[in-house]
């Protein structure tokens, strides 16, 4: 059978005893959401997958299979909840599912959790699912619980930054479907990427506030929040790197 | 770019173009649970999504990311929700998951949606899910929307079980990861089965009643609840064969 | 006063008492569900009361008011939600009241509870109340607690179903408002049974799938999903003295 | 078969013929709360059940099955939550079963609804439900729908309560397990009251403030919150007559 | 920088100390609800605030941010939910905000709390609130914890209703933006009331039952449910002092 | 009586002219959140409270009761949930008040809306709650109901922060309890404001991730996530001036 580093790929047996051999778990928090003209729809489940697998693999641990679903895509971080192909859960749906993940991770005796975030939406209510589940368990009963939130934007250092933007980094405020993730994808899946659609209709220039039912009307058809150029797959490996790295001097630095 | 049955492996424009012109929509419904030492965990998901991924293909249809996690696992059919592994959602949280699919799909226009489900736990939950969806939608303005909620054993012809079970079929109560599940994993992922690990233990006796906190006692300690052997690859594909026939079948009669 | 097996009929300080001598408590757990032209709407009250009530004289215990509206209807187990005079509550709602019900009991401390069913779609939620309820009250305080969940249809042996059915048992999924149900009400309740009412446009032929929101329409008009003939009080009788049997065994094995 | 004001106690045509002949429907809401040493812990559903009984009788109505838990009991005004045989559920709890039975009456295409109420502790859970009920609907379908919300004391007269009390109306406040309680069981379920057990510890004294989690201590130990001097099944039947009156009075005046 | 009693107006290491030295903390629970044309709609909030104030002074205690917004609006004791200018929570709402702000207090060693409530229609979502803070701490580590929950109308000596109603008090139930709270604006906010504005439309004489969707018409339409002669800023000064009075002795009795 | 600017000074006629005659609403969001040692815990209450006054003066608005309790603190935006002092409302809880509000308020036939927004944490469930109403209120009957969305500190035009900042704006990251929430506080309540105490503690370095339970230790010990220096009313009122000014100017253009 498979020496997976997913653990759903791995019979209960191998499970139980990586768990009892202290492996840590990471849980990858996506969604499906459009990622412009150029991209799939699976770019925030694709990114924090192969993270957490990379790491996972450096460090003897287990990924979960990937919350595929996110937190409603908002207008200046991802489209907006109405772009076509968007699919949104309510920040309350959300947090159950990693409320109710990590009360069985502690059941199954997991001390050790890294959740890695592919979806700027899904921060807040990531942390309300964790503080539910730490109510939920007894906030007494999880002295030896350390989870690990970790958004894989964080984790890119500057000098990374300093060379795939020579010009200047715009800021990860932009960055949906733009550089970092196309990158990405590019050192991932290939195939889910098209250049040769990326319109160039960016960057957008919003204004300070936001507008409901109907949102303002500033973002780019395509979708993308920012600019394609410079996306390559060298740059998406860089990127990789820096937040295995990240994540495996966090793990060291945390979970003893 | 690629040509996908997989609706998160499009871009925008192309789902948005595949729901205008009508293509269903499958819901993979699966769960991360035990299914005895010589499968992994990822039976419920793995079945689903295949039988999904081929219906569509079949129908024009698109598939979107499967629900990986399911209802609590309960012992007279899946083991139980303490088994090591498994992975349990409340009913509540799986069926706020499916109200919001089923929400989010009638706002993209999609009016044909199927459930394939491959988790028998999940049933419940999934029907309450539904229910929560039209209420929130409005009875009213889900006139011109069908949902199609399916448990792909229930696709399975009495023809294919007397050919499988020459000696009779035991049943579905005992199927759990037994002679239809491993069939159809040895077609789809024979990397993920080891049969040389499929343990004796069974057919499952249970006591006709349920105990709790502390499940009785009577589930095989491989998880299995019946037995292996007549599993195949080759039965494998004639139980998914009927599942996407089932599955064109009803979309034939109930989508026009 | 009145010596009762009925909770709700004593007196506090009696309650109390009982409990502290150990009696087991029964929730009976029903629904307000059409069962055909021929029954009335409480079949699935009146049954799973009565059998708690017997089981509860057996055992020195108590029966608590039955909760009368169950979980949503289906087709094909009960006609489904829409049909007349119905009533259905959300699955979330029931599994709150089973919940509820259970801290309330293990506060009063008592530490032997049976739930005792009688319409199928409240499986389901009676499972997550009970685990919401030991949620709440925590895994840890809960180790002397045992909750029995018995759906009476498992109680029957074999031996009785030949009996009742000497060409054969068609099996529990087309029971409903047929002969097993009708032959208890017949022995409990027969001024609420008109045979003479009884309509022949059953057994139902089920298609393989569900359909929402407009359900399937092979419900047989009438209700009654199976047949009535071969309906009496006698085996009526036989049904329920298996029921209390089950329970009582089931009692002596798991309460000492 | 019976013909009966009691819905549950019909077959579904005949509720089916009933609301559509305009019926108005009546929801019982009670309790299961200590009532003193003297009664039993069900007089909180056989008041309002009898007076629905004998209000629907009168106006050809029809009396669904009695919510027999009700909202967290208060020493105030019924000896508090931890009293030995009180069993509460939750307000929230509460609240959605009132919203679930009133939405399924509203698709039933019941427009004439009457909850009863007999326990002080569900009056505001009543409200919450019947309003989240009416936002489930929709306000703008809900037009034509009337639903009165009963609470039996306020339906007597003053000058009932002139002849049963010489010596001046001790007040609704403490009328918990007392006269106007104990009257009306004398009246209806004689053998479920003793009054040689009523003991006179009250009238109780409250301080004019709650405490929490543990509760002030005047609560009467009995659990009768005034006295019981008085009642009489004669009393009773004054009592539920004045019920009756006003429930078909009001009845009149909003059903047309 | 200031020396507040109120919370909120200190920096941490104050509220800390404060804390740290035992200091009970006040929790004002009002409403923003229409009170009549001659008042503004703070009336709930001004008052507890006022009187929190007050006791906090003399009880070395700190006040928190009133709650302002109220669960709805009854038509019998506020005007009703639709009445312009009415703001109103859901029972649910209101009782998590009450159990998220209790279980903060706990988190931060508060053991003393004292809720003070200006608007009837918070009773019950208060206790709610209360039982829901005491289940998520858990009863078994909440032991040294008292919470008491004050309605201030109760706090009000006979004494003082006899001098400020030489007539006969008209009784609580129709104190609605009357000569109470009248009263008690004129001592708290002046400039918030004009009494030339008062109308004379009551005092409201209500039918013996609740109507929905749509309220019995019986409130007077200037919302002022009793009359508001013989309010002045002396009797607002009785009635606060009395208030302060009870407050401070029952915190004497309770807090030690 | 008082022409006030604030929704609950005025009697209720008085607000429904001004709702009647188009007046904007604005609902201020704050939190009780620890802002140092040298400010108080109402910082993130006072400020958009009175941004909200002053829009609201210039735009013939009314100001709602501001909500006091926010959104769980985090530590690298606020201190974190377990700073001494600051008191947290779970996401869902603060959901659901926003929810409740613009409901009432588009009851009340409000169609313009404005929050205002002083605590980090809140962006989320505010557009959660916002979300939330948009699906109780019904899209289709919401279409002409205009919400703005303002965080203040969006608001700050680049000259500004250039002429406070001389030597380079830090961000906004660290911008807790630091020079611009300060300097606003002494512009609007100086007493609140002690510069004495303000700790040269900052600025803070966090690590890239989150840690749970126990949150990473990086938050300096003041509670001041950057540094204080340059802090003054006059910065204080630039700041102010700004952000009316772009509220005003986003009225202009999105309410006509």
């Amino acid at each position: 059978m498979t020496d997976s580093v997913f653990y759903a790929e791995l019979p209960w047996p191998d499970v139980e005893a990586r768990i009892a051999a202290g492996a840590p778990v990471f849980l990858p928090l996506g969604a499906t959401e459009q990622h412009g003209r150029h991209m799939a729809l699976n770019v925030d489940v694709v990114i924090p997958t192969a993270i957490a697998a990379r790491a996972a693999a450096e460090l003897g641990g287990l990924v979960l299979p990937t919350v595929a679903y996110g937190n409603r895509s908002q207008p200046k971080t991802g489209g907006g909840p109405g772009f076509p192909g968007t699919l949104n859960l309510s920040a309350h749906t959300f947090s159950l599912i990693v409320r109710d993940v990590i009360c069985e991770l502690f059941r199954q005796n997991v001390r050790k959790i890294v959740t890695v975030n592919g979806h700027y939406e899904n921060i807040g209510p990531t942390i309300e699912g964790i503080e539910l589940a730490l109510d939920a368990i007894g906030r007494d009963r999880a002295a030896d619980l350390v989870i690990l939130r970790v958004d894989h934007w964080d984790m890119v250092r500057p000098e990374t930054l300093d060379r795939i933007f020579p010009n200047g980094y715009p800021g990860i405020e932009l960055e949906h479907a733009s550089v970092l993730e196309t990158s990405m994808m590019m050192a991932l899946r290939p195939e889910l990427v098209d250049l040769s659609k990326a319109r160039h209709d960016g960057p957008a220039a919003f204004l300070p506030y936001d507008r409901f039912p109907k949102p303002c009307a500033e973002v780019p058809p395509s979708g993308v929040l920012s600019l394609t150029e410079g996306s390559s797959a060298e740059n998406g490996e860089l990127l990789l790197a820096d937040c295995v790295a990240g994540i495996t001097a966090a793990a060291a630095r945390e979970f003893n």
